[in-house]
């Protein structure tokens, strides 16, 4: 078997932030598959075939692109920020799981990506800076009283939240939800960090306390990084304010 | 104020793995600060002063470089890593929040790069492909019972755990204590993977099972990721295993 599969993260959108091994894995390809916002982004490339596919289609996805490579083709599946982080490569490996047993001697790789957490701590300073946790809000896979179980858990012992996939047309009242259930856990002054397509041309940043978060905007371009009552504003005269997490913990910070 | 800190995210250690928007913020400093191996693997530039420090100077090190900017210069700060999980932003915003007044005048910028969590999940897989939550495992900022307490919410939860800063020679018992409190509410056949310099030339990857973990040798350049119930491993004739976590989860996924 001589085909390859490649699970690439494009990072947050901007090419200043694509990494160079990235970069090298999508011109090598043959083929390259993806959800078409997503390939919108790599330019096109004479004799590289393309493959765009809708959004929620992902394990049909990974399974045309599994068959692909194991057809001989060098194929790349691209991904926004990092593959690992509620993105292809999980789905990858489990179309390969449950695929034909040949997808296994696939020589299949992971390119990491910066990841949407990590780009929107970026622009406001360090809210990641201490312990944190990453959530999707997406109740397709999971129930939602399990979502619900994690944000109390996790809010109840000082982690820091990354909500990922807030909000969507078929999922409008989770994240609304989410602002309350951690509302009863932590201070009402608790920093909530907006980033909206953070890297893009559209890009939005938006600070704001967890009892005013629920007035803010949002949408599935949105990752939402929620405070611990540790973490702080740094208010600067004529410059956007920091949001940061001090590295240090008290046994109190629960 | 003229000057500039940007901190800057050097990614897992290799060139390939360095996005352009960080090359180019080296490229452009006057001065570049971090901890010593940070610093030599940024290649040195006529005219570019550098001031490597050591380890564990983290708000000694960001007083400098705020100090260099504040006079004038385009300072950078080196992180390993992305900057804003366990490294130098959040020291930063720590230094700039306690110091002398006009230091909230300066332009302050985040270049993030790829986490070393990131970067380990990559190589086996999609390990961190449902909730995860990132914990150091350094007492030296917080009381060891509250590392235990929230290694405790998270595993009973379903999150998957990324472990930094695991062991040091200061730190010698921690890690153990750590694999032996997971022990008690994660199957012994959880998988474990220990990504240790990963993206550098010394890189090893070993998967284990919780109860073999303590047997596994690490360090401070390894990072761990230990699984959820839900996670697995895809054996594979003649190739690494994979390791993954699916997207779905159920409600006992707890």
């Amino acid at each position: 078997m001589t085909g390859k599969l490649t699970v690439v993260g494009l990072g947050p959108g901007n090419a200043a932030q694509l990494t160079p091994e990235a970069a090298t894995a999508l011109d090598a390809a043959d083929a390259i598959f993806g959800y078409g916002p997503y390939l919108d982004r790599v330019p096109e490339r004479p004799g590289q075939r393309r493959h765009p596919s809708d959004n929620r289609e992902e394990i049909q996805r990974a399974g045309l692109a599994l068959t692909d490579a194991a057809a001989g083709a060098n194929v790349v599946m691209v991904s926004g920020g990092d593959p690992g982080v509620f993105a292809m490569a999980a789905a990858v490996c489990e179309a390969l799981e449950h695929g034909p047993a040949p997808w296994r001697e696939l020589d299949v790789a992971v390119v990491p990506g910066i990841s949407a957490m990590l780009a929107v701590a970026a622009k406001v300073g360090a809210p990641l800076g201490h312990d944190f946790c990453a959530i999707s809000l997406s109740d397709n896979l999971k129930p939602w009283s399990l979502v619900e179980r994690r944000l109390e858990a996790v809010a109840a012992v000082g982690l820091v939240i990354a909500l990922y996939n807030p909000v969507s047309r078929a999922r409008p009242w989770q994240l609304q939800r989410t602002f309350s259930t951690l509302g009863g856990c932590l201070p009402a002054s608790t920093p909530v960090v907006f980033g909206r397509a953070v890297g893009r041309r559209d890009e939005s940043v938006t600070v704001a306390c967890l009892s005013d978060a629920p007035d803010i905007q949002a949408d599935m371009a949105t990752c939402i990084i929620v405070g611990s009552a540790q973490t702080r504003i740094i208010e600067r005269a004529g410059r956007s304010s920091l949001v940061y997490t001090p590295r240090a913990a008290s046994s109190h910070s629960s």
